[in-house]
């Protein structure tokens, strides 16, 4: 029996409503009188001023902002609302904050932006930085999210990470180790579909060659991303420059001819049986559409998928970044990491995925609530030296 | 008997090494299942989100951000430290926030910026903005302080506040009316010096004379702010545009040739015995440098002076933005004000000072921790309608 649906968006604007807002500053100190004034402002605050102004290094020390993470917007990719600007894309930013408190206990403060433009973005953010010991970017739209983050992991000195690129490859990969595992499927020998080309799917492939899974074909709104198309980004021509995938054109039902993997970041109820019955033996199936996946999990069901991931939590194998990006800051800032780097998401990933002893069918992947999730994220950052 | 000196930075330096640092976010909501989830963060948070998009005014009802003030600062005028840049700058912007919350619970998050570019600062602080409900501005050197808030306020529909002027200048005006009442002077015929023409005394300038006090004269480091002078910046000059005291040239000591008021935000002894004789009877002397005050308490005393006020919580009358600032900002968020007006900012002053009952040379303005402050500022705020 189906349980009462819940209407989510309802209760959580009740719940907005009622609180206003859902972050509160607290202070680590009590001012009981004019000495502890004078202590925690002027002039005993020359101290510690002086201190970092002597040393930098001191600055993640003696001060809160320090070891305290900007979770950033621009409001131009909004969960699945798409571009709604800096404000109404604030209570995602507060959500986020309340998830890194939660579980890495680490102190975050939301920006929202009011720009879209590139360099004005790359600008502000640098010019803030020295507030924060590094930098969240959220829900910022393809490809300006590629630059964005690119330029920033060069000019800055603290670790900058786009969760909806790398929080989302980490939890795939890990959750696809496991599902070949269970499979007997081999890395070097499957092939993989990616439906949706956007900030995800781009990080996905990236990190899933880097784990060794070569056939890899992309598919975008229009088709099967190839050399013959004339309406690429950069980004998209960049991605089959180097390999012998770009050759091949087509629909997504072209692709998905005897595929082992479908990884879905994109629209709602593509996949029907003929998709399915296209691929291969035991496919894999990740539809990660949020709110709705790309195939209803009671068709693929129907349809024979035993292995399939979504996004949602009211179903088996959530693919969900919550799993991954407390870890990765925390691991950070514990290894005074000033980059988050490609050898570290691996790490992440198969540290995540071996969480998971046994995997079966209906457990690829930890629950966000599982013990252990965050430290072990934090650990395989740490224990990871470039 | 003098009680032993504390070493308060060296206390200071202490206190922010065992806590690293003074804030802490906290959340407002408990995330203990999967259903809490969904509701603070996807796919409930969509609910708030939209509702924002649908009407702007619900921002300060949905999220935490409509009711946080930000405490930003570029360096460049850290308390009486100088240049010190951005990152040796936060300790003070943290302390600033840890009084936003002990005076007025108001949360307020410090930013320091990578940047002391006028046109920059503005543009950051324009692009972040939306993150919050109003912008108190710290410790930028003068002119720049007054062109960045002049077009901030102009800007932004948010509350904008540079506190080292108008807090200040708040604090010494409810100061002075009551020295003046103590002394039975008139605001129209008394003769004020002002030593330092930066961000306060620039500010402290504009709303004496708001408050009926025509007699002013502007002394800086070269001497008075006279016509003849062709070293003054474009602030200086309007300062002695519209009135006849721009005629007058000469030292601080001609300046105060029978003025009955000194207001000194400037430099350590300054004053001495020719300066206080040649002052008007019962002179009022307000010595704000800090630490170091223009004249010695004890010096002062020694020279006859019954009304000292200066910057320092070990003696009487300390003049302490903290006073101002809370309730300024928390009138303006309850009040739903856009912007701080100089009349608000004359009745904070007049309001300040009527919560002295029977002012004596010993007491001419609230201490810090007296009931009732926060709420007569911004109560003053509140009611002002422009």
């Amino acid at each position: 029996m189906k349980s009462k649906k819940i209407n989510y968006q309802k209760e959580s604007l009740k719940l907005h409503k009622a609180l206003v807002g859902k972050l509160e500053i607290t202070l680590k100190t009590k001012i009981k009188n004019k000495h502890d004034l004078s202590t925690v402002y002027s002039p005993g605050v020359a101290g510690p001023c002086l201190a970092i102004e002597k040393d930098e290094k001191k600055y993640a020390q003696l001060v809160s902002a320090g070891i305290t993470i900007a979770v950033i917007s621009d409001g131009s990719a909004v969960l699945g609302l798409g571009n709604l600007g800096a404000k109404p894309s604030m209570p995602v930013m507060e959500g986020k904050s309340v998830l890194f408190k939660r579980f890495a206990d680490i102190n975050s403060i939301p920006i929202v932006l009011d720009t879209q433009d590139t360099e004005e973005i790359i600008q502000t953010i640098k010019n803030i930085a020295p507030s924060f010991g590094g930098i969240n970017l959220e829900d910022i739209s393809a490809p300006r999210c590629f630059e964005i983050e690119e330029r920033l992991k060069k000019e800055l000195d603290i670790p900058v990470f786009h969760d909806d690129q790398h929080g989302t490859a980490i939890v795939v990969l890990a959750g696809l180790i496991n599902a070949l595992k269970i499979t007997d499927k081999k890395p070097k020998k499957i092939k993989v579909v990616i439906n949706g080309v956007g900030a995800a799917g781009v990080a996905i492939t990236k990190l899933l060659r880097l784990y060794g899974i070569k056939n890899i074909l992309l598919v975008d709104s229009k088709g099967l991303i190839c050399n013959e198309r004339n309406d690429l980004t950069e980004t998209k021509k960049n991605l089959i420059k180097d390999n012998t995938q770009g050759n091949i054109c087509g629909s997504l039902l072209t692709a998905l001819e005897n595929a082992d993997v479908f990884i879905g970041v994109s629209q709602p109820d593509l996949l029907g049986k003929n998709e399915i019955m296209a691929m291969a033996e035991n496919p894999i199936v990740f539809a990660l559409a949020n709110p709705n996946p790309e195939i209803k999990p009671e068709l693929a069901k129907k349809l024979g998928v035993k292995i399939l991931a979504t996004g949602r939590s009211d179903y088996d194998n959530q693919i969900n970044n919550v799993l991954v990006f407390p870890g990765i800051f925390k691991g950070a800032l514990e290894g005074k990491k000033s980059k988050i780097t490609d050898t570290m998401k691996l790490n992440a990933a198969k540290a995540l995925a071996a969480m998971v002893k046994n995997p079966t069918t209906k457990k690829i992947i930890p629950g966000p609530f599982e013990k252990g999730v965050m430290e072990t994220i934090a650990n395989a950052v740490k224990r990871t030296k470039n």
